[in-house]
């Protein structure tokens, strides 16, 4: 066994955890553990999943002081935003549990027999059904949100699913107390063993996804390891689809009105998002388009002078702090960009400053297009809308691009839409994207290498992806899901061709 | 440039078809006409694309008489089962365009902006939109409804797509007179030029995958083409979706008391399915399970008479008749199975007569399930359910799986469906899986290696294949599209978590 250290961003002391690496023999227990429990999961009517959700969000709530403690030694960030991020993550449980109870993800279908152009069809009834146990890999930057109390546990599970969470090294103690957390809630409420499984360790993490029990895996992460589990995905004799949130670029857009008009109200908004968190947000603005010109200067300035006198924030660990720093002088020194505010250093090596970056719209190349993670924006100034068109297939596809405009620039408006549609999942206006609202419509998604799905790993319809469909012709009633029977019933459903809304 | 040829698998005499093998600039060509035809598809209403899949639906029906002629030179199937297929593509073009005009498929959602349980929440609007253009891939064994004028050419244009098909080596000029069909139809419809296109030959299918201008791939095919088919995508740059329909072996169940009370009733269907189309069918029931005792003897008795005095039936292609004939040598010599009747080769060398083999379920391994492409059946004698339960785990997963039961054998119903559940994406109670109806609900997909995907190719819902989310947030309504903004629309909404039908 090898046991695993934690460090402390705050101060950069590492101490044990006491948590050992998960061996291979821990894995298969951990799987088989969990096809289990999905044999008996998928029995349970929807209200009883829907207890469970809710019951885990209570249990997180109760174990609150707790997890916050752990997040905040393990990844620095500030305790507010931890305790609202565990608010979200209950919230969305709950909002998962409304979901199962409404029954709407089920997509249920019904075409009676009958005569149709063809001739005689049969009776085929259809919905979708869970797809077996689903393996979860926490982000580094959100240690409850996207981790193992996070999105993609609450939309497997909701689904009818177990789960088995590959805890992120960063914040090991975090993953075991929140797995702890859930398990015990789980288990108080009646769910089998086995419903929820963690393991530890990189090569853990490898042997999960090469599990052939597991049936999907969720990912937020890199870019660089998302392939790497890709890579896992194309040797197993099964293929199993990979959910992963990789890498976004987020570009922001300010019309020449909208430089004008609220100079100082989107330097600051700016400001805001490109350091919330220090940065380390998957929908942080990267890239901000400002007119040239007088009004642009002023925009530009405000937004320096922020970063200016800005102190120090603690990034989440010492990798990522590499990564900005080399990335920033990449940006500089192959993508041709120039330093409008360097970053310092803070005493303890672990934070800095935000750094701000300035290039022609005209020069912008796939060099001054990569993501920085952590407190930098590159500014990039234009004279003309067709120059931002132009930069921005230079852009990789992301997760949102946002457009600031006047209520009268309606043309400017339908332009940039136009632009932006095909190159990202969501369009922000007049807002910023960081804060990701947890809803019925959000999607947090996008063409690669925003994502490599046509789903959302945000939002009720994460759940699609954990589930498959499934059809029953000229079934007896006595095999058919209770949502599937003749005659009234809890769930929406489209019944030869016409949707209808649940009975009562 | 090389000149194609065809074969008449009625009597084997090859001919010049006068079509060339598609050259890179040719691909590149054809694919660079669909990305200019997507930016202008994509701005039609709903109506628009209606209306263009009823003119298709009415273009093909026009121009039967040829269409089916060249089917039948290059295909050697029945002429009543051509017109049907091309009956049921008009259908499935039709029915797809009356899912457009409804609109539900769109999977629109409001949320407004709002206090939540995490505070104020900006309004979010979320709707599928297409992802532009792709390449379908055209079976052997259904010359229309799963080629040019297939599922998936109608999923990808009812989403909003261009489509390039590349057009199956065993039936070229059926493809090359429906790609024209097609494309007059659209072209007096008035679509963009690129909406359709079509490439020939190996490396020009090859080419189109790699394409960074396709999107999608939809195929219908082997195991083994689909695999190298993957392998193109995995070197892509930007990786896109495979939606492979592979491989499957159908297995269909009897009770002991479904054969004592419908002996020669399920002898006939069970024949009529196993050899329809000369079994040349991915929904094909190639292993059935029939009770040891007298009833099953005469059920096996039945199904081996039709079989003896069953006359050749032409198979599509010399490939195809190979391979039938290597499986069947590999299922006695490998799988243990016994041959019950051998199958004799029809003068042309292109048909044969029904093979049945036969195995005991206690000697059933992964040998003796493999798919054999053609008038095959491997029935399995069991003695126990439990039999039955562990020979269906060394049968691959499939399309589907069948049960014939009696009413009142509830508990056997119940435990084999709870069996199969897993295994397959429909379940047919009573009757065939052959003879897919085209609905709303049928689900024509199921876990791998019966696809790669948790979608079906057949049936309204095959359309989310070529879609994703886009949403909008905080957005002017002169930016959103007509589905998403306030007020009365003609499609299905969640609202604020509320499912609401279409107004008026």
């Amino acid at each position: 066994m090898t046991t695993l250290t934690t460090t402390d961003p705050r101060t950069g002391a590492s101490s044990d955890t006491g948590i050992d690496a998960t061996d291979a023999d821990g894995v298969a227990a951990i799987t088989a553990a969990a096809a289990s429990a999905f044999a008996e999961l998928r029995r349970h009517p929807r209200a009883w999943r829907a207890g469970l959700l809710r019951a885990l969000a209570d249990g997180l709530e109760a174990d609150r002081a707790a997890l916050v403690e752990a997040a905040l030694a393990e990844t620095g960030l500030p305790e507010a935003r931890l305790n609202g991020e565990l608010s979200r993550s209950a919230f969305q449980f709950r909002l998962f549990a409304d979901a199962v109870d409404e029954g709407g993800y089920l997509e249920a279908i019904i075409d009676h027999a009958g005569q149709t152009a063809l001739g005689p069809g049969p009776d085929v009834r259809r919905m979708l059904v869970p797809i077996g146990p689903v393996a979860v890999f926490g982000a580094s930057n959100f240690p409850f949100a996207f981790s193992v109390i996070g999105g993609d546990t609450a939309s497997a599970l909701a689904a009818g699913n177990p789960v088995v969470v590959k805890a992120h090294s960063s914040h090991l103690v975090t993953s075991q107390r929140s797995y702890e957390s859930l398990s015990q809630a789980a288990a108080a409420y009646g769910a089998p063993a086995g419903t929820l499984g963690i393991v530890y360790g990189q090569q853990a993490g490898a042997q999960l996804v090469a599990d052939p029990r597991i049936t999907a895996v969720g990912f937020t992460g890199s870019l660089s390891t998302g392939r790497i589990l890709q890579g896992i995905i194309d040797e197993r004799e099964t293929p199993i689809p990979f959910y992963g949130e990789l890498s976004s670029l987020n570009p922001l857009v300010i019309t020449p009105g909208a430089a004008a008009q609220r100079t100082a109200a989107i330097g600051e908004g700016l400001y805001a998002s490109v350091t919330g968190s220090a940065g380390q947000l998957c929908t942080k603005p990267g890239v901000a388009f400002v007119p040239a010109g007088a009004e642009g200067d002023a925009l530009v300035a405000d937004v320096v002078a922020r970063a200016q006198g800005a102190a120090a924030q603690t990034l989440l660990n010492s990798r990522i702090h590499g990564a900005f720093d080399e990335i920033r002088v990449r940006l500089i020194e192959e993508g041709g960009a120039r330093s409008l505010v360097a970053p310092h250093a803070g005493e303890d090596g672990f934070s800095l400053t935000p750094a701000v970056l300035e290039i022609d719209a005209a020069a912008v190349t796939a060099a001054v297009a990569e993501e920085a993670f952590g407190p930098l924006v590159v500014i990039v100034r234009y004279a003309a809308l067709d120059e931002v068109r132009r930069a921005l297939q230079a852009v990789p596809h992301s997760l949102t691009a946002t457009l600031h405009s006047e209520p009268e620039e309606t043309g400017v408006r339908g332009d940039l839409t136009d632009a932006v549609e095909d190159l990202v999942g969501r369009i922000v206006y007049n807002g910023y994207p960081t804060g990701v609202r947890v809803s019925w419509a959000m999607n947090h998604g996008g063409p690669w290498p925003a994502t490599n799905t046509q789903h959302t790993s945000v939002g009720v319809t994460a759940i699609r992806r954990f589930l498959r469909p499934l059809a029953w012709q000229d079934a007896p009633a006595d095999v058919l899901p209770v949502e599937l029977r003749d005659g009234a019933v809890d769930v929406p459903r489209r019944v030869d061709g016409v949707l209808e809304l649940a009975s009562a």
